[in-house]
C-alpha cells in the first residue's frame, strides 16, 4: 500500500490513492478509530455473515453503515443486528477492470443510487439527513448521485436482471444473446425467472411492475450479448454471489409463500458450482 | 472393419465380431439387402429425425424397427411413420467402455426388457410375435431377456431417473453424491424434477407410481455417487441426448397441459450447453 493505489479514470483522470490505514479485519480497523461509515465494497458472498464481521467497527449511534453491492435482502441482517444505527444501500453503474494488482482502469460509468434501507426503531428525519449528506460527500467527490426514498425497490429491480442473467450466462458459459439463440425456449424461461422475481417483491409490497420484464428481454435483445460477473468468477473459480442474487430472493420467496420452481432450480445449479469452486478436495 | 470388433466380455468371453456388411448410410444398406431388423444403437440426439433417416432400410410389413436407446417419445415418431411396420423398443441395463478404437470391454450386466410400441394399425397377435422371435434370438445367443407389455411405462420410469441425474450432474460436473451434498435444497429440486417427469407420463396414461421417486432417491443416496452419460459427453465437448432425454417429456407435457417448470428449466440449460458444444465457431 506503500504505491497506493492507481486509478486511471475516464471521469477523474489519473490518480493515485494512499489510504490513511489498511487493516487485515474490522477488529484490527477498530483498534485506531471511531468510523462515521463503513462502506462494504466487497462481494456479497456470505451476507448473513456481515453483522458478525462489521459487528467491531460499528458505534451504536455514530456509524452509518453503507452497502455498495450485488443482491437483495443484506440490509434485513444488518437493520436487524444494528437497530441505532443507519444503513445506507446502493445500486450503482460503473465499469471498471483491473488487469493488474493495484492498477485500476475505470472505463465507463460511475453513476450511484442510493437510499435508507428504513429502521423503524430510528427517526425518519435524521436518517435522512444521513443520506444526504453521505450523497452530498460523494457529489462533491464529482460522482452522479441520485438519492431514492424506494430504493429498496431499485435493488430488486437490479435483481430481476441479476437473477436471470448472472445464473444462466454462468450455468451455460455463453453471453446473453447466445444463450437466447440456442434455443426457442431460452427466452420463455428467463421472463419466467425475471417474473418470479418481481412475484416475490410484488408479495412483500415492494413496488415492482411486470412490464419491467419486456424492458429487461429487449435491452437485452438490443445488446451484442453481456456476460457477467458471475460467469466470469465461475470461469476463475472463484466463489459466486449466489445468495444475495439468488438465496435471499429464493428465502423471501418462502416467508411470502410465493412458489418460484424456476428459481429454486437455478439456486440449486449454481450453489452446486460453487460448492465445486469452493471444495476442489472433495471434487 | 477387416479386423472386426473385439469383444472382451465377462459373460460372453473374448470374441472378435466382424460384420457381413458395413455401410455409410442406411441409403448405401438399402442397396443390398431386405431387412426384417432393423436395430437401433445409437445415440437418440435427434429422434424427430429418425423416420426420416431410416425410411430407405423398412419395408412395409416385413422390417421389425428395434430401438435400443434411452430416452421417451421417440417411437412415436417411428409408428406415426411406417404404420405397417413394428416397433420394438427396449430399456437395457449393460456396462461397457471403448478406451481404445474398436476394442470394448464388457463389464457388468447385459439384461435388456423389451416390448412392442403399439401400433393401432397393427394386429396385437402378430406384433406379440414379433416381439416374441426377436426376444428368443437374443435369448438364443445368452443375453438376459424380459418381455413387457408395457415397455412405454418401463421407458418412462428410466427417464425419470435420467431426467434428473443426467442433467444435474452435466449442468454441475458433480456426480450424484456431491451434487445432493452442496446444499441442503438439492435433493428437494431432484425430487420435484423426478415427480413432474411422473405428472406427464400419468396425464398420458402411463402407469407409474409416485413412489419410485422415493426408491430412486434412496438408490442414489445408497451409492457412492453417479456420473452420467451426459455429463461425460459434456465434458469430452460431444453433443448430448438432450431432446430424448428432456425435450420430448417437456413437449408431451405441453401436449397435455402439465405444468413442469423444473423440467423447462433442466431442458433450457442443457441445450444451451449442447449448442456451445455443436457451434464452437459462435463461441
Amino acid at each position: 500500500m506503500l504505491q497506493g493505489l492507481v486509478l486511471n479514470s475516464i471521469h477523474f483522470g489519473d490518480v493515485t490513492f494512499r489510504p490513511d490505514g489498511v487493516y487485515k479485519s474490522p477488529m484490527e480497523a477498530s483498534e485506531h478509530e471511531i468510523y462515521d461509515y463503513v462502506i462494504c465494497t466487497n462481494k456479497a458472498l456470505d451476507p448473513s455473515a456481515l453483522p458478525g464481521t462489521l459487528a467491531p467497527v460499528v458505534t451504536p449511534e455514530v456509524t452509518t453503515i453503507v452497502l455498495i453491492q450485488n443482491g437483495v435482502g443484506s440490509e434485513i441482517y444488518l437493520t436487524e443486528a444494528f437497530s441505532k444505527n443507519t444503513v445506507i444501500t446502493c445500486v450503482t453503474w460503473v465499469g471498471a477492470k483491473q488487469d493488474s494488482p493495484g492498477v485500476i482502469e475505470h472505463n465507463n460509468g460511475d453513476q450511484i443510487t442510493m437510499g435508507v434501507a428504513w429502521n423503524k426503531n430510528l427517526d425518519r428525519i435524521v436518517e435522512e439527513k444521513k443520506v444526504e449528506t453521505f450523497a452530498t460527500i460523494l457529489r462533491n467527490g464529482g460522482t452522479g448521485v441520485q438519492v431514492d426514498d424506494d430504493i429498496i425497490a431499485r435493488r430488486w429491480e437490479k435483481v430481476v436482471w441479476n437473477a436471470a442473467w448472472n445464473s444462466f450466462t454462468a450455468l451455460t458459459m455463453l453471453n446473453t444473446q447466445q444463450f437466447l439463440n440456442s434455443s426457442e425456449e431460452a427466452i420463455v424461461i428467463s421472463r419466467r425467472l425475471m417474473t418470479e422475481i418481481i412475484d416475490v417483491a410484488k408479495a412483500q409490497g415492494i413496488g415492482l411492475e411486470y412490464k419491467l420484464v419486456d424492458e429487461l428481454i429487449d435491452k437485452t435483445l438490443k445488446s451484442h450479448g453481456l456476460v457477467s460477473s458471475m460467469m466470469m468468477d465461475l470461469k476463475n473459480n472463484r466463489p459466486m454471489e449466489v445468495e444475495g442474487i439468488l438465496g435471499n430472493p429464493m428465502r423471501a420467496a418462502r416467508k411470502f409463500g410465493v412458489a418460484t420452481p424456476t428459481l429454486d432450480l437455478a439456486y440449486v445449479l449454481v450453489k452446486a458450482q460453487n460448492w465445486r469452486v469452493t471444495n476442489p478436495s472433495k471434487v
